[in-house]
């Protein structure tokens, strides 16, 4: 028979950067297309022992269903903690515990967008969360950032332009795709447009944990003295990814038809992710081991970046992020920046992601492409660099 | 600040049973309000064997980002074994692991339905996929069901008056909640009424495998040559609910758009989950397994039902499940059902759930009520029937 999909779904096309990303299942391809934690940053011994007493002491707990706010303990060490950074008002705030933070991003979306609402977000953006929003057609517009963050001029014609805007969508620390973070002075501008435009921030922060140079920088969240942000933490950068627990901050009107939304989605999170999260945090010097992830990251990071210095074309610009797993690379204005990206993985085996993939169309002219330096070994990021900086001093030098 | 909230979710509104729901947190309250497998029948040791191998032999598989469609080995053990059950077509089909079945249930209604665009259920049925339904704002059309399963006159008769159905949604084996099973003849007219309207049937069988009398009977799924059927697995009733692993199967077209609307939605299911599921299956009779389970259900049906006749009043009418985890009570006609439920939980601490919580609308009226046998222990079970039977005899003798 002939299927007929609905609106929302039509319009998520499968991305022609998925022609790219394909080549990078070839063993031979050293991939900086992807966006994984580093193998070595999972503690696989403790997790091992936690799992072993948790199956020993309450069995049935893990197995049985859950209720759709999550693991009562984690929710309230997590309240606990994110008190204690200034992220949680225990009187007016509720926190939700999610399956990643992918599910804070479209549980937000889907609770307070109706089709066709205005949703921004910083251009280039994450991915991910850019589908989940289209997948609920919303009019979503990408405000251009600078090496500051998202642009408050541009953000304030945007929301001019868009009296309808639900939801502003930002990536303050070390943003994917560009590792780029947003400064003090920024989010406080970018807080007080959502106030003068009475609008909602969603504060995405995944890698916030994982600065490895510089001062950190308040969080939004912690600024917020209205209840007009929603904030996203996860445990997939620093703990494990394949758990899938993220966690939702936000007022507790707007948690609870989160919950509502949850419950309809998946019922709740998969309690051996959340009694895992739980007792990690319980039982580790948790601050000690996100010592040792940094470690690790600014090892990675250090080397990609001293390889590009090495080997990279001077026309070829990048960022030096302070934290996080990405980098941000551009080409001299007006280079076929998707011709680069083809030919680094057919001729050089070496992949990245062309940057309008994280445009809000794909269309959208970008001359940059997103590197990632935590999936790789130490030997493919020498490696890859160098084939890579060959062939941008072969274009551009 | 005020929040407004999108069409989708301001329609969901906190149910009224929840009301007599939340007195079953009392410890005093027994409750045949939930709907939890029943503690002994987890395998307990043997997934304890399983999991203390798999952090053994492959931490970083179960720690690592997962594909959306789900962990391959799993994927294709259930290809196979569903295969030969009659109900995947490897030519035509796909299988989509799923964050429990409730989200095959909401991925297919996103795919497909587009607001205002017609669904039809059982009425009643169950009130988890009805609020998801609800939440992508379709026009919900609950049909009728006898002894034998939905009224196919009535169903024709709905299909007739909304030529915008997509899915017709059913679940044929030991329904939730009313414990029915659907007869092989009502099958086939079902699907022959889906042939003429050129609609799609959404088959849920979270409790086919819990027959513990009477004969299997053919799923839809292997009645249909059409990629006409999206069928709903899931391991929560045979294996555990608190991994949250499930399933869909459906043409291969169907699948790649629940694919992109999963991978919005929760990026991938909990590595752990399937790759439990999958050794489970592999390294333990599941056959077996599942006998044992069967007799477990069998006991526990068996004795509120010897229960129920003995201290009911025969005024009461009561299903006699040939599976699953319910039965449906039903009060003579024009009782004041709500009032039976609350003089049941307020005055004799027994919990059931009013049948009008598992209606299109609240509002819709019903004699009956569920009640779950596999949750309470046998005591519990002993106790609650006969106080619930003296406020029959009470009110109906």
């Amino acid at each position: 028979m002939n299927y007929t999909f609905s609106e929302k779904v039509s319009q998520l096309q499968p991305s022609a950067i998925r022609e790219i990303l394909k080549f990078t299942s070839d063993p031979e391809v050293i991939s900086f297309a992807a966006g994984n934690p580093a193998p070595e940053a999972f503690p696989t011994d403790v997790i091992r022992d936690i799992t072993a007493r948790l199956f020993e002491e309450e069995p049935i707990t893990v197995l049985q269903y859950g209720i759709t706010e999550g693991y009562t303990p984690l929710r309230e060490l997590l309240k606990e903690r994110m008190a204690a950074a200034g992220c949680f008002r225990e009187e007016q705030e509720d926190l939700l515990i999610t399956s990643g933070a992918q599910q804070v991003m479209e549980l937000a979306c889907k609770s307070l967008c109706d089709a066709g609402d205005t949703l921004i977000c910083e251009a280039p953006s994450f991915i991910g969360s850019l589908n989940a929003f289209k997948s609920y057609n919303v009019n979503l517009v990408g405000v251009p950032m600078d090496e500051e963050g998202m642009d408050p001029e541009l953000l304030e014609a945007a929301l001019w332009a868009n009296p309808n805007t639900k939801l502003i969508y930002l990536i303050p620390n070390f943003q994917n795709p560009t590792g780029r973070t947003t400064t003090l002075a920024r989010r406080k501008a970018l807080y007080a447009l959502a106030q003068k435009y009475d609008t909602i921030i969603l504060e995405d922060n995944p890698y916030g944990d994982l600065r490895f140079a510089g001062e950190d920088i308040p969080t939004i969240k912690s600024m917020d003295t209205e209840g007009r942000v929603i904030y996203a933490g996860t445990f997939s950068k620093v703990l494990s990814p394949g758990i899938r627990v993220g966690y939702g901050i936000a007022p507790k009107e707007i948690i609870s038809k989160m919950v509502v939304c949850k419950q309809v989605s998946d019922v709740h999170t998969s309690n051996f992710g959340q009694m895992l999260a739980y007792r990690f945090m319980k039982e580790v010097d948790f601050d000690a081991h996100l010592a040792g992830l940094r470690e690790i990251y600014r090892q990675k990071a250090a080397r990609m970046i001293h390889g590009m210095e090495k080997y990279f074309s001077p026309a070829v610009r990048f960022t030096r992020p302070q934290g996080g797993l990405f980098l941000w690379c551009t080409l001299p204005e007006g280079s076929d920046m998707t011709g680069f990206c083809k030919r680094a993985v057919a001729e050089f085996k070496t992949a990245v992601v062309p940057g309008n993939a994280f445009m809000v169309s794909e269309e959208d002219v970008t001359d940059s492409f997103r590197m990632n330096y935590s999936t790789p070994t130490d030997e493919a990021i020498d490696k890859g660099v160098e084939l890579l900086g060959s062939l941008t001093r072969e274009m551009f030098d």
